[in-house]
């Protein structure tokens, strides 16, 4: 049902290193479709783009009006959710809200003491295409957490596509695309959607950098189109790691492993406890609640392929292997969560403490749940207002400065054998 | 000789369009050639890494040894160079360093009033490669501009890559090794170099971002192990953009313009002025000045391949198609940069006033001479200390968080259909 290590075990690195093994699916087939796609929006656009959707979506357009939500359509679609659902999804926004405030870079400079000026600059990156999945996959709170960080940033435009599988749309997204403040929505999706956000076409602008997730054709575009709009990261399948100390309600930490395998098959859920007896506890817990899950056979499947239930020495070598693996997604299900923080190297998010179950963070406690997937954590990010902010450096010399620097530069281009560097830079220096 | 341009002509923006256009190589061949590196890299290590450094690159080498330099070698560089060079390669090392300082994010947290803690913990990657490119494009500022960042930033390990074809180093990139601090240098190159770096060898061991340029091979090397590793930006040609009020030495403006454009053959030099006679008396001084120069010929093509003097309404509209081409550096030629600052949307660097010529910026101002190219600039930034550093998002849920938010996950988590996340939520709400 789940596989079941030991630290101590002399082949545990091998076996670590196979349960963790992820290549993604970059198939020559499917780059050859996304290419020809690409290629047919550059061309063609709407009228391609509304041929993919008949085409892929089943959907029933004759221009890109019908393939155009306007604001009444997302407005409506948040009148009418239900009260509770309304109140959740506005305090899931207004909390998102107020922690990526806190993530808002601003412009600095410093004088020197001969009056140059340095500093940094910061402006938000101008027109922003959001990728929403449609069907199966279609989460409201993604809308959230890729819109709100744009928005804070100061994006001027946000423009939103999902694609409408047989014409069917998701309230919950739409009404999550109206509070965030979206600017408008295409019901487009796939390859295509991703190629008229980079490229343009007559209706749709051409963004400056795509977010989003989505299935392999839509993260084989975006591959394609990097350098021409900037993409946030790729992501693998999503994966949680907990590390226990065996003081809690065994059935709690089954769910925890649980929330992250009912993703998908080739989600990955792993424990890391200290107490063997805790661990044979989790796995009676499992096999009691598994049967009682809607999604039990993703469930069952992922816990199998990609899980795992690790007898580690103590903590201090639950954190070594946790830095190791450099998890997306943390849980410290300990007594004293804070004690740890300092040793814990590399994780996209860090949930502390008992009450920290990753599920309030996917959906309100503030930070974004977009997060760096299969180790990627060793150097990367989660999503937040910084990439929707752009720096540019600032440089002003004073009469001064460029003396002094002029001779510097000069003589570091000459080594380097740039002869109108350093000519460019003694012009600046001004005879006294 | 270059191209004149004039914003009132109806066909101006088509123009531009052409000249701007930039397609980087992309051939199958390469890429077929840097997978088949990479594979036997990863297939067999440092030997495979001494082969294609014989092959390649010209050099004696037996084994890994004979292509490793030792900390001796480079602080000898450092103490052999002149008196000046030494100075000038330390004065810009060590004003790199202090701007860059300044760009160091820090671990913040906040606590709501129920006690529930929230924040974002930086940390720096730890082990980062440098690839320096050898041979004529040895550039020791480079060497500088990519190492201080690093070490801001806290990286714990520094691994520099530079070929040495034919066995030959140059001192001045050993020496900028020494004074930036880098822990090891091996005498690789090429795809083989990034590879190694990515997969790591028996002798090199494997890192988590590679930095630094290179030519087409290492370019599609880098890009082909992103994911593996975090990757800094794949550069295209450099480019300057100057906006000139006409009230300064057009010798100057030349210069500047061949300081570009003596970089290579595809690089882009454009001045944008609304006086005409000073446009005029810009090509007499570059008429007069390309002759004196050494690499005349690769200005010569550069300018007239892909330079373009551009005649402008006014200021205003100089700075509007600025910001449509998003330059790598941006030189505001002009009596009062700073009350143009706000106008300004995209560029990589930003220099400012009659003093600062952009070789001041490359060299020894400060700010990072690794910068967005080819338009990037609308939604990336220099190289910086954050590209060293990463986040990892905090939640610590108090009792009372845990309960008024175990609702509002579950009631989302019931509307994306997903029942472990409601659940594992809803365990955490105390019964009261």
């Amino acid at each position: 049902m789940i596989t079941n290590l030991s630290s101590t075990k002399s082949d545990f690195q091998h076996k670590l290193s196979k349960l963790l093994a992820w290549e993604s699916v970059s198939n020559k087939e499917v780059a050859n479709t996304v290419d020809n796609i690409i290629a047919n929006i550059k061309a063609k656009g709407d009228e391609a783009l509304i041929d993919y959707s008949i085409k892929f979506d089943g959907v029933n357009a004759s221009s890109m009006a019908d393939l155009t939500l306007n604001a009444t359509t997302l407005k409506t679609a948040f009148n009418n959710l239900d009260n509770k659902e309304k109140t959740a999804l506005q305090v899931a926004a207004d909390r998102v809200r107020i922690y990526h405030e806190k993530q808002k870079q601003v412009t600095w400079t410093y004088r020197e003491d001969n009056g140059t000026m340095l500093g940094q600059k910061i402006t938000p990156i101008g027109r922003v295409g959001l990728y929403v999945p449609g069907g199966k996959a279609a989460y409201p709170s993604s809308v959230l957490m890729n819109a709100i960080p744009a928005r804070v940033a100061g994006v001027s435009e946000l423009i939103m596509v999902v694609p409408t599988p047989n014409g069917i749309t998701n309230p919950l997204v739409l009404a999550a695309a109206y509070l965030s403040g979206v600017d408008s929505v295409y019901t487009v999706g796939g390859a295509q959607a991703i190629a008229a956000l980079a490229y343009g076409t007559q209706t749709i602008p051409k963004v400056d950098k795509i977010v989003g997730p989505g299935n392999i054709y839509v993260a084989t575009a975006k591959r394609a189109v990097f350098g021409q709009v900037g993409i946030d990261m790729i992501a693998g399948p999503s994966e949680i790691l907990i590390i226990c100390d065996g003081k809690i309600d065994p059935d709690w930490i089954a769910m925890d492993l649980f929330s992250q395998a009912e993703h998908d098959e080739d989600a990955q859920s792993i424990l890391l406890c200290p107490d063997a007896g805790f661990i044979a506890q989790v796995e009676a817990s499992i096999t009691k609640l598994l049967p009682t899950m809607n999604r039990k056979t993703i469930i069952a499947k992922a816990l199998k392929e990609r899980g795992a239930l690790i007898h580690t020495k103590d903590i201090t070598e639950a954190i070594k292997i946790s830095n190791q693996i450099a998890p997306e997604h943390l849980e410290l299900c300990v007594e004293d969560p804070e004690s740890m923080l300092d040793a814990i190297k590399h994780a996209g998010a860090i949930f502390m403490g008992r009450n920290t179950c990753e599920s309030l963070g996917d959906y309100c406690a503030g930070p974004n749940h977009v997060l760096p997937t299969s180790g990627t954590a060793r150097f990367s990010s989660p999503l937040g207002v910084y990439d929707f902010q752009k720096k540019s450096s600032l440089i002003m010399m004073s009469d001064k400065g460029a003396n002094t620097l002029g001779e510097i530069a000069a003589t570091l281009a000459d080594g380097e054998g740039l002869q109108a560097h350093a000519q460019s830079a003694r012009y600046r220096i001004q005879k006294s």
